[in-house]
């Protein structure tokens, strides 16, 4: 194998490729990156065995400058490898196998000899034996994971809900995150998603680390799914996850109908003051902060306290607030975790009692996107 | 104690004195910070016994905005405080100490009540008894600290090579660190201290925390140095270090005086071809890299390798080689040190021989700023 390549091009695959590389692997050949030269271009291949990441450099991209020399293939330690090429002093390197897995190189006087591994050793990718696609739009996909993502669990004790579930269905596409404690879940209308149905649970951190690499220049993803794979094309990159198995609870009966106290807030005002409160309830043990809701004399206070540190409290601005009276405690983390979901606008929340899980809206779109948090009992 | 105060002014305030508290103290009064109110303004201190630091907000100066209602001083928790006042909704807040040492804060609708303690337990702050201060502009001042406390020994073993020796004689400054192993020296002429006379020790640590304190606001900088300690200050801030006790070693003898061997180098370009080369060396046991330079054939290459991961070369570009040849081992990473010292610049490299330490000099003024690296035995 030898080649010559435009290093910024490469270094930029390269990145994306890495994120699937764990060092904390115990299969010793997934510490390293697979190089494959083909006659049309270079794959770029890395994988933790839950994730795995592909990338293709064509021969006929003008940006990528690859020159072929002879084709092969090779499995280089990623780490060393990046580290290299990002320092490497000129605008190409070449990169020669040479007797055995060793591998040269080189790039202006600056000349690397590596211990690379035998490219055959290297796992299979998984099939995705499917051509039934759905497309997405690359922001809406971003926003839609993370805004689900927070609600995801990371305890390992119940492994389904370290997941989101994407339910496809009817042309509609919903995703919905539940540690038990708080419930994230967002609908879209799907295009051209008529007749699929699909029911999977894709892991948070796959879905994560697909997220970071989403940028501007992915404006469509390509989804497809498979019995235990889920694949997503962007542009040149293919990023496989394994699905978690199992069934997902029933999350839709969670979802209060009906509600006793309503209210409307400023998402980043009610999110300033969640903040000035949680620092105090951070000091105590419990993590707690109090909303004390007044109808009669349309007064809303916060409150949180620590025995070490002191106390704060915060009557909050709001508005069309309407129902009943209502003390209520809640985890204030989860709190702002909802309220960032929401950015630059209005919500509404919702109550029922003090012991049962509140909703957050958006006051202009009540039914495509909701957060449920569950109180927390102080006495 | 009662006032109301502009909050970014007093924020900035706060940050500078942070820098003293650590949260490692086992003197728990010196997790507090030290809030004086009297008739002309506000005294800010932060201690943690080593470094001291206090500054004043001044009642006359506008964009403090500070009113006074009563006089009094507290000592409050430094970490919340500080996180408290930074998420307080408003531009201004009010500060009042109740009963006892409860400590109200308020801002708009939000109402902080932080446990404080009685200053009257806070340390003394030293007394600096001199009047006897040496001036120095802010940008050389921080520039002297960057380049020298690389060569400081973060080793408890020889607590004197903490510091960095200070040597004041002749209306001359000079500052040096020797870790032992590489040292850096750096001289200047001082406007206006013709009869001072100063030979002391100041912790690096220190330095480093006073650097980050010198911005672009800070023109000069007044030194006023006592038995065992250094005040240095700046616009409203004071800032104390106790000195380091003991005599530092004759460090002018470790300065070769003749060469064998001269090259100079692009700093930039060298450090790259280093950086390169110290990603091999670091994989190995002796982080080590070599030079080789051959007079006759005008060649120089430097090589690293590691048995695990692979070797690298590179011929090096240089100028004005002349002298013996010579094959030199060091640590890559004294000399990165040493090269990022020098900024954009060309520098001369002056040998004696293989295990004798070599120097590093600016090519434009080769007697007020150098480098020295001990090198490294190999066989």
């Amino acid at each position: 194998m030898e080649f010559t390549i435009n290093r910024s091009a490469f270094i930029k695959q390269l990145t994306d490729v890495q994120r699937a590389i764990s060092s904390k692997t115990t299969i010793p050949i997934l510490t390293g990156i697979k190089v494959v030269l083909t006659a049309s271009g270079l794959l770029l291949t890395g994988s933790d065995a839950d994730v795995s990441i592909e990338t293709f450099l064509s021969v006929e991209d003008e940006a990528n400058n690859l020159t072929i020399e002879s084709t092969g293939e090779i499995v280089l330690p990623a780490r060393f490898f990046s580290e290299i090429v990002k320092k490497l002093p000129q605008d190409t390197f070449s990169l020669t196998v040479t007797d055995g897995y060793q591998t040269e190189i080189t790039s202006g006087s600056a000349s690397f000899n590596i211990n690379g591994l035998d490219a055959n050793n290297y796992p299979h990718l998984p099939e995705i034996d499917t051509d039934d696609n759905l497309i997405f739009s690359g922001s809406i996909l971003k926003q839609i994971i993370s805004q689900t993502v927070i609600a995801v669990s990371n305890q390992e004790s119940r492994p389904i809900l370290t997941g989101v579930h994407f339910v496809i269905e009817n042309g509609e596409f919903l995703a919905v995150a539940t540690d038990s404690h708080r419930l994230s879940q967002r609908k879209i209308t799907l295009q051209g998603a008529n007749d699929s149905k699909y029911d999977v649970i894709i892991p948070g951190k796959s879905l994560v680390e697909l997220s970071r690499m989403i940028d501007d220049s992915n404006p469509d993803i390509e989804m497809r799914i498979s019995e235990n794979q889920v694949l997503f094309i962007l542009g040149n990159t293919s990023f496989y996850s394994r699905l978690l198995e199992g069934n997902y609870p029933d999350t839709s009966r969670l979802i209060p109908n009906e509600s006793a106290t309503g209210i409307e807030f400023s998402a980043p005002k009610l999110l300033s003051a969640i903040e000035r409160a949680s620092l105090l309830s951070h000091e105590s043990r419990n993590n707690v902060v109090k909303l004390a809701i007044n109808a009669a004399e349309q007064k809303v206070v916060i409150y949180s306290n620590s025995p070490d540190v002191g106390n704060v409290e915060e009557a909050l601005e709001f508005s069309n607030l309407s129902g009943n009276d209502l003390e209520i405690s809640f985890n204030p983390d989860y709190m702002k975790d909802a309220l960032r979901s929401f950015g630059q606008t209005e919500i509404k929340v919702a109550f029922t009692q003090p012991l049962r899980p509140f909703t957050l809206v958006p006051t202009e779109d009540t039914t495509q996107f909701i957060q449920l948090i569950t109180p927390v009992r102080t006495f």
